[in-house]
Parts: C-alpha cells; sequence; structure tokens
C-alpha cells in the first residue's frame, strides 16, 4: 500500500506548472517504483486565472501561501516562486513546521544558502535544490554525494543558455553581438533587460552555488568576479576561430592547494577539442577536474519548465521517501571561503590591440608586456584596410596606416595583464586596447 | 565525535589499490563533511606480495575472503574482484550478515542484479554499484535518483573506452583498424585476446545494466543483440567523413510506447554536431533522453584504477551514511522486460557495396531496396581504381571495371534491410556488400 506525500508548490509559473503537469502524468509510475503516491495538495499563486484552474482539483488553487507552509497535511514544499522575498521567508516557515523544502530559487541560495542549510538541519528535514543549477542537468547531486569523496579542483560550467544561444550565433551565423541578443529575445531565451544574463549576474549566482557545494565553503554571489559578453565582438569571434577556440561564458570555480578558493564569471577562448567547445545553443555544461576521477562533464537543458521541473521531481521523490524513512541528507555546514583575488589568478590571455602601423611599434608593445612579465606565446599582425578605422584616421591620426595585433600570453598573473594593459593604453602608437580574454582547457 | 565505519575490500588489484590509497588521503576530509570516519579493516587478496604490504596496517591484508565478509567488525563490504565466482557467493554472503555493498562488477550485475537487489533489500542494506556502468561517471545515481521520476526514452553510450580509443585513431590519424588495435594493446587498454571488447561484450553487459534502471525492468545480457567494431574499415571512417558523421560503437537502450524495451549494441554513425560525437579517446558518455528533461550528457573516464575508486568511494559514503541512519536505498523490483526483436527496430542505415562499373547496375540495385520498402535518402557513387580491387578484377571479373555505391536510407526496419542485403548479395553485378552502419541522432 503505497504512502501518499502531499505537496504544496508555491508558485505557478512556467515551472510550476510543467510540475503539476508532470506529477499529474507520472504519479502511476512513480508510485510503482516506489512505492510513494505524490499528491498535489495546494498550490500557491498571485491570482487564480482560468488557464490554472484547468490543470488542477477545485480547492488546490489558493491565493495564500502562507496557509500552505503552515498546513499540518502538507508534507513537502516546492518553491518555485524565484527572488528573495517572499521566498526566503516561506522557506525558513516551511522548515521550521517540519517540512521538506525543494527550490529552484538560485538567487536566495547564491545569497543565503548556506544560512537556509543550517535551518533545514536543524528542523532534520531535506531542502533540496538541483533545479537552481544548470536546470534539468543533475550537478547538484553528483556534486553533492557522487563526488564527496573527490579532490574537486576547478568547475567550469556552461550555465548561461542566453549567453551561449548568443554567441553560438555570433560564432556559426557571424551575426554581430546586437543582432543575436535581439534573436534571442525574440525566441524568449532573453529579457527585455537582458543585463543579468549578459552582464554575467545570474551565471555568478551559479557560480557561487557551485562552489559552496563542490568545495564545501561558503561562497556567496557577491564573491564572484564576474564580466559579461557585451564586448566581445566579431572580430573576437574571428580570430578565436582562426586560432582554434570558440568564445563561451563560463562560470569557474577553483581551489588551490593552498585551500584559497577563486570563483568568476568571464568570456574565455575555449580550445575546439575542449568537450566545452561543442556545447551550442541554449544547452548548458558543467565541466569538472577531479584529482583521481579526472575530467567529468554534465549536459543538459539548463532552462525551461519541464526540463526545471524533471529536477524538481528528482528532488520530490527523495526528499519524500526520506520523510516516510524519518531521515534526511544534511547539506553540511560550511565555514566561510577563503577567497583568492582574481589580481593573483594565473592563466594565458588573449589580447586584441589596434596600433599604428609603423616601423618599432612592436617593439614598444612588446617592450611593455616584457615589463610586466608576461611573456608571450604567440602574436599575429593584421593590416587594417583604411576603410576599417576611416573616421578615427581622419579625425587623429591622418598620416597613418593602422594594424592589430593579437597576441596570446603564456600563463601570467591578472594584475600583471592590467598592468601591462594601462600601460599600452598610453602608448602613442596603440591607438586602442580591444577585447582581453582569458584562455582556459591549456593546462 | 565521528562514527567510524569498518570496511572490508574484497580484491586489491588496480580498483582496489587505488581506493585504499584514496580513502588514506581523503578520509579526513570526508570526515569533516559528513562525520563519518571510513577505515579500512581488512582487505582480501589471492597473494600478499610486497607492493600491497607497504599500502596497508599489518594484519589487514588477509588471504580469506570468507572470513572478511562474515567478520561482525566490518559494516560495509566493497567488491572489486570481478566476474561472477567467488563474487557472487560473498556478495551474497555479505549482504546476509547485514553487511552493505558496494561493487563494480558489471559482469555480475548484467546477469544476476536484479536477484541481488532482492537479496539486499531482504537484508535492509545498500547494494550500489556506480562504479559498474562508465567507470568514474555518475550515471547510475542520476538515473537512479535525479531521473527517478522522467520518461525515459532513449538512452546511447559510449561506455567502452577500448573502442572508442581504436575508433578516435582510425578517424583522427587515419590508422587501419589493426593498427590502431594493436596501439591499444600496446598502452594496456585493449587485452591480448580483445574480444570482450572489440566485439561488444563488455558494451553489451553496461547497456544491460543501464536498460534495467533506466526503464525499472531486468535486462540480462544475454537479452542484448551486439555486433562489434572489427568489421568498420577505413573506407566507412572516410565517407562517414564526408557525409558529416563519425563512427562510434554505441549501446543503445530504448523505451517505446507500447513498454516494450530493446537493447544493444552496435557501430553507428553519429553526425558530426551531436554531442556523442565529439567524446574522443578513451572517454566515456552516456546520452540520455527523456520526455520532460529533453537531452542530458554525462561524460568523463569510463576505467582505470582512480576513476573507478572515485565511483566506488562516492558510493561507500553514502552506504555509510545509511548505515548509520538505520535507512537504505532499495533499487526496487523489476519485473523480466518485454523485449522487442532487433529486426524490428528502425533506423536510417548507410550501405557499402562494390558492384560492377556497367549500365543498368544503379537501376537494378535501387530496384531491391525498393522491392523491400527501402527508401533511399542520398547514394554516391565513387569509380574504384583497377589497383583497388586488383585481385578480385584478375580472378574473377577480367572485363568489367568497379564502383562503389554507398547508399544512406531513410528509416527503414532492420528486417528489410537484412532481406534487401540479401537480396543485393545474390544480384552478378554486386561484388560485395560491405559495411552495413546503422545512422543515429537524427531523430
Amino acid at each position: 500500500m503505497a504512502k501518499t506525500v502531499n505537496i504544496g508548490v508555491l508558485g505557478c509559473g512556467n515551472v510550476g506548472a510543467a510540475l503539476v503537469e508532470l506529477l499529474r502524468l507520472r504519479a502511476d509510475e512513480i508510485e510503482l517504483r516506489t512505492d510513494l503516491r505524490l499528491q498535489v495538495a495546494k498550490v500557491a499563486v498571485r491570482s487564480t486565472s482560468k488557464e490554472r484552474a484547468v490543470l488542477l482539483d477545485p480547492g488546490v488553487l489558493t491565493l495564500d501561501a502562507h496557509s500552505v507552509v503552515t498546513d499540518p497535511d502538507i508534507d513537502l514544499i516546492v518553491e518555485v516562486i524565484g527572488g528573495i522575498e517572499p521566498a526566503r521567508e516561506l522557506i525558513s516557515l516551511a522548515l521550521a513546521s517540519g517540512k521538506a523544502v525543494v527550490t529552484a530559487n538560485k538567487e536566495l541560495l547564491a545569497n543565503i544558502g548556506t544560512e537556509l542549510f543550517a535551518e533545514a538541519d536543524e528542523a532534520g528535514v531535506d531542502l533540496l535544490f538541483e533545479a537552481a543549477v544548470a536546470g534539468g542537468v543533475p550537478i547538484v547531486r553528483p556534486l553533492r554525494e557522487s563526488l564527496v569523496g573527490e579532490d574537486i579542483t576547478r568547475v567550469m560550467g556552461i550555465v548561461n543558455g542566453t549567453t551561449n544561444y548568443i554567441l553560438t550565433k555570433m560564432t556559426d551565423e557571424g551575426w554581430a553581438y546586437s543582432a543575436a541578443l535581439a534573436e534571442a529575445q525574440g525566441l524568449g531565451y532573453a529579457e527585455r533587460d537582458p543585463t543579468a544574463d549578459v552582464e554575467g549576474f545570474d551565471a555568478g549566482a551559479k557560480a557561487a552555488i557551485i562552489a559552496t557545494i563542490a568545495f564545501g565553503v561558503r561562497v556567496v554571489a557577491g564573491d564572484v568576479y564576474h564580466e559579461g559578453i557585451s564586448g566581445v565582438t566579431q572580430t573576437d569571434i574571428e580570430f578565436a576561430r582562426r586560432l582554434g577556440y570558440v568564445v563561451k561564458l563560463l562560470a569557474i570555480a577553483e581551489r588551490f592547494s593552498d585551500g584559497t578558493v577563486a570563483v568568476r564569471v568571464h568570456p574565455a577562448m575555449v580550445p575546439n577539442e575542449h568537450p566545452l567547445a561543442s556545447v551550442r545553443d541554449s544547452f548548458n555544461a558543467v565541466f569538472v577536474q577531479g584529482a583521481a576521477v579526472g575530467d567529468l562533464m554534465f549536459y543538459g537543458r539548463g532552462a525551461g519548465g519541464n526540463p526545471t521541473a524533471s529536477a524538481v521531481l528528482g528532488d520530490v521523490v527523495d526528499a519524500a521517501a526520506n520523510l516516510l524513512k524519518g531521515t534526511h541528507a544534511s547539506n553540511g555546514s560550511f565555514a566561510k571561503a577563503n577567497l583568492r583575488p582574481v589580481d593573483e589568478l594565473v592563466s594565458p590571455f588573449y589580447v586584441n590591440l589596434e596600433v599604428s602601423d609603423e616601423p618599432g611599434v612592436l617593439a614598444a608593445v612588446a617592450g611593455v608586456f616584457g615589463d610586466h612579465r608576461v611573456s608571450i606565446h604567440s602574436m599575429e599582425q593584421e593590416v587594417l584596410e583604411e576603410g576599417v578605422l576611416e573616421e578615427r584616421v581622419q579625425e587623429q591620426q591622418p598620416n597613418r596606416g593602422a594594424a592589430r595585433l593579437i597576441f596570446i600570453t603564456h600563463a601570467a598573473r591578472e594584475a600583471d595583464v592590467r598592468a601591462t594593459l594601462h600601460e599600452l593604453s598610453a602608448l602613442d602608437s596603440v591607438t586602442s586596447v580591444g577585447s582581453v580574454l582569458r584562455v582556459i582547457g591549456t593546462d
């Protein structure tokens, strides 16, 4: 005889509606496999529209989320409202009422995740959040459980589908950034104000959660250094291609042998043969490097109602089974991470300069690199046609031709590269310092 | 105060030795995170050599595996002997003695896995086996837990590193099959008798385990249709490249809407843009298609002491935590799968024919395809130089030139394609029927 677990769902947008439908479709099969009868008892919404009503029995919909999290007949709460408040307060109330909680809320977890973990442990219930990172891709559970014994040294993720879609269009179709962004907005992948995606805030929140669970230390969104993709040009994409790379927006979490941790988001040049290079369109992937296990990658749909609901459902089954066994899985306790500043990080760099095409310029530029202990791995020079720089040439440098210099450096400290760029931009012969991209995957 | 869990390890080859070392390195960190002290209490070996003795405290090594699985001080058994006996008997004894068991034994699980699952449930302990499929790649736990609510329709895996290494060398370096095999043997990837790898037996065992856990029905190794890669030629690889494909050995488990299941291993043409196409060298990857979650892929090291030991260790921590909570995770119960015969499967096919180069041949060949309701998607004809077929030409067909016809069919039933090939091989104008490869990833 299957045991019934009553579920309260907070929020019925894309993910909530997909979850309710998925539970309807899959409840019998789940019961067959697990002996658990999952039942949607209440769904809290902000307004009761007709479309939602047809999905649910009358009496299931409510406008009062508080009554759901305190209802003694409800065993488990799914939070898919998003944002900090009222999600935080509702989750805290649910945990304090002894209910297991499953959430997809990356913003909340990236800011006060470890506090919520402690509240769940205090209450002796599960707080699960597979869907908060990379949507439908199972990555939280593998990191927390499969790899709990592993010495994880680095995690690199393509965890924002919108920016990966934009970069894929720029790479495969030769589109400009603005055209690719407009297409992403037309398809509903990007918001009207795309800042959270394109400037790396969304990926940064996910990076904080990844670092926390991969390394067992507390990292919050504010700890994450981030740069977005709005400065990536077709020139960068084209040079990347010539050199055997693709440009991807990566969330990178690293732990060094001294125990310090660095977490950052920025566009990077990824070698074509790296598994992350072939992750295209709006797909997500998380690449994990461990001392014993070697390289792993987890790939799939990072967003969308159905994939996200699938991840939520996996957590719901797990939490429901634990409730009935009277057990729960602790997320552990977390000391504050000892963060290594981005200035001290080391990687090869791609540097794109426009210079005046005259004798001695390369020597001057190379000298600046050398003065800052940044060693050059390769250089390409391209003479720019007059037309390309027409305006600038007319206004400022009527008597000079122009050239583009593309450098790939050997591994260098960020601070040294910054100092190099600062000094280069002050040279008369350097007309502009274009994109600077870190190169990954070569070690 | 951490609770100590005493571990008995059966077997101390590559994986066993790596596990003992990994536990030594990681025990403190695991204790910090989980409050569990994992201790290797006994290691059963067939002979006590010096190399092993240095790794372990005196008194830990024993030649008597039975004494380990019945030792009341031991809580958890790790079985890394491999093969059916004595592994089966030792695992049964351990389970009956109330010990949790972690195994990496694909052969055992592919033959009597569901019987062992029942014994574990009877005893109320865990039987975990992440390392049995795709080595260090977390795939068993994601399938069993993260995707427990998902309607999984198909799983396609590159689950044999040896054959993937051979096919990669044939593709990237243009090597013949025999040269690539010899290199794999030299590197220790392939056995002196490579049959288990190259004829698909190893991948077949893993496919049976994958089908069992993905679909919740019992599939054993003997249920798996398999073809190997020993017949794949450089010609096939080259045509695949021209047509935009790579050749991979795939383990494919499918469930159809009528509830039937098909499980098979064979070389297949995979489109370049498919995520499985970029899985190179000895890496493994498992591609999962679900109704709600969409496409997922799990990528990593499928073999080797350290990656496999890492997967074993994840299971050990999980099982140890469950022991102390007095709970366990059931693998569920499994009805026998209702298998769909391979003859009834449908896919596009690549067919490589050598024919005499004379008027009317193509019409005759195309007529045979048509008679069997196999519709042609594309055809390429290549005139073969005299030299290529010199021997055959001299012996059998002195007056004819020769040509190669490469067909890609539309999706067709296996039985119809077999009948087509049978009739084609009887045509006078067809000098040989070469490789026949299924094409995947186009739907």
